[in-house]
């Protein structure tokens, strides 16, 4: 039996313990609320996510830690890491959690990214926008995620209102993409250095929130060129565990907008979808289990439900749908659950996708 | 939500829990045992399972009452049904608790099963020597499992040793088949009628415990034969859930050994061999929901790991294998876990069941 400690226990930590208990991986997690989703199947210690007490505690029963979630305080695991094997590295969060950090990692490992500028003044995104081009979206560099702490600029009329939304916490202004999709790669690494990678996945958000993904997408070219670039970011962090890259597609060319060190909501469709899923070899790799295959045993579609739950007695008639409650209280643009379609084609995929949808009201 | 209380909790109940969260179907047990296999991944109230004051309790914190073994008393579930739903029904659960009531309702329904006589004496077994034939099974009617309460008789000398052996309950006398090989028919119905039903399964078995499940076997003539006798059963009991049945094939014929009115390890393979597992299909038939589909993804087998764990660092080396650990204390004899490969063709199957097989030591 290994004994892995979460911190954090929303959706993401909750899937992770389900797969992990036919493999008698225990999981138990961290997290200020009873009631958070991970808490409703595992065992879970109430703190704050950088309490040192409560981290010690979590640490001294676990073989292994790791997060479910990229904001969690970097400073307050590193005091961890004579005690426990933390995994992904505190590296890896840290570099993930500051968007400038990220891109320059991105940069130095010959990834494309968005031309961009740190900004710490109304003056230096006024320089920004003569320079980048004055349509693009101004960020916070920490602590972002669904399109918190953004604001798309169009002219620049609306770089003040921008900068007055968002000062007062280091920022980056990123050119706008004028992208024609949006395509993700999940990728595990193993401590000895294997990689294995699931296939290309197609997403399309609105309001900044993943509404739907589509796997396989195929695209040998593109899937190429993605392997190269994430085998480049996992190397470089001598990564271990499951990390996620969202790519803008270009003119045909990916731009990496940005990479998450944890399973991925664009990954979801692997427990269906494919024979080991990403929670599942996320928790194989950090315990050093050989990892499980990650091709696509079908046409998956993933639907996230999004500030209200559908009926499930209706949505369960479709064919091949599995449905994923997360046990949340509804409440605007939060994260309730997704269903996942896995068809033999993609034709019959895109017909049940289409019924599905009908079903669906994101709220 | 849906709150099923289900008594016994053994590795079926805990599979049947895994299958449950995502579908926000909490399920919660009665059981002796802190530390039984579904206690390790949801509630369990400690207790009897024929004890009426912890049934009652389980009962009241259930929209629906369900159990994960066949012997559970009958007689004390009776008592709870002006308080809840139980399925499937105690008259499944009676009828499959006795093996002369099991094999006349087959006989009833037109549903070949061996020739057999009641036992209570002496006397008996050798008259039913004579009329059937000295090569048969001794069996308790009630209370086997994996080969316990059974005595094999070759000749008439053993008739009085397997009578000392079992005497003392009701017991049965069945004619040995000689059977070319075993399958299983798993199946599943709503409260409104709708049966579906999962791939043949060719099925061996060692000392009276499945060792060894294969799916689909491929046989449409015997397949069809397979959902007939299912459909009379399940239609007959008016029953709710999954259903097993065991069949021997005889000179090409089926002949019905038992049913089980529960989930079944013949259909541990679903989990990853089909789209929706036995245990998901038990749980959204019992709480009213729509069936999943049951149709085969790959070519399945699934292995029990008997008396003693093989090593999951060597198991899982094996592409599109799952591993299942119960979290029991390993004892000669007993169901500690299983894994199931699952592949695109037979041969890659039976390939990867080979390697599989030698790092497996039956205990």
């Amino acid at each position: 039996m290994s004994r892995v400690g979460i911190v954090g226990a929303g959706q993401l930590g909750r899937m992770m313990a389900l797969a992990g208990y036919p493999l008698n991986i225990r999981c138990h997690f961290l997290d200020r609320s009873a009631d958070a989703p991970a808490a409703q199947v595992a065992p879970i210690l109430l703190g704050g996510l950088e309490d040192p007490a409560k981290l010690r505690q979590l640490a001294h029963g676990s073989d292994v830690l790791t997060f479910d979630w990229e904001n969690v305080p970097a400073a307050a695991l590193k005091k961890l890491r004579g005690q426990v094997t933390i995994r992904p590295s505190v590296r890896s969060l840290s570099v993930s959690q500051d968007r400038l950090l990220e891109k320059r990692l991105f940069s130095q490992l010959r990834i494309p990214v968005a031309p961009h500028a740190a900004i710490n003044s109304l003056a230096d995104l006024v320089r920004a926008g003569r320079e980048l081009g004055p349509h693009g979206v101004l960020k916070t560099r920490r602590l972002g995620y669904d399109g918190k702490g953004q604001a798309v600029i169009r002219t620049v009329r609306e770089q003040s209102p921008a900068w007055e939304t968002l000062r007062g916490t280091p920022l980056i202004y990123e050119r706008f993409m004028p992208f024609s999709h949006e395509v993700s790669l999940v990728a595990v690494r193993a401590p000895r250095g294997e990689i294995r990678f699931y296939p290309l996945t197609r997403n399309t958000h609105q309001g900044g929130i993943l509404r739907l993904s589509i796997a396989p997408h195929i695209d040998p070219g593109l899937e190429g060129r993605a392997r190269t670039y994430m085998r480049r970011v996992l190397k470089a962090l001598g990564y271990v565990g499951v990390m996620a890259i969202e790519f803008f597609v270009v003119d045909g060319k990916l731009i990496a907008n940005e990479m998450a060190p944890r399973v991925h909501n664009s990954g979801h469709w692997t427990i269906e979808g494919c024979p080991s899923s990403q929670f599942e070899n996320h928790l194989r790799a950090i315990c050093a289990l050989p990892l499980g295959a990650t091709h696509a045993l079908g046409h998956a579609a993933m639907i996230n439900f999004i500030g209200k739950m559908p009926d499930p007695k209706r949505l369960l008639q479709i064919e091949g749908l599995a449905f994923h409650d997360y046990g949340k209280q509804p409440r605007p643009a939060r994260k309730l659950g997704h269903c996942t379609i896995l068809s033999a084609t993609a034709a019959l995929r895109d017909r049940a996708l289409k019924r599905a949808l009908k079903q669906i009201q994101w709220a």
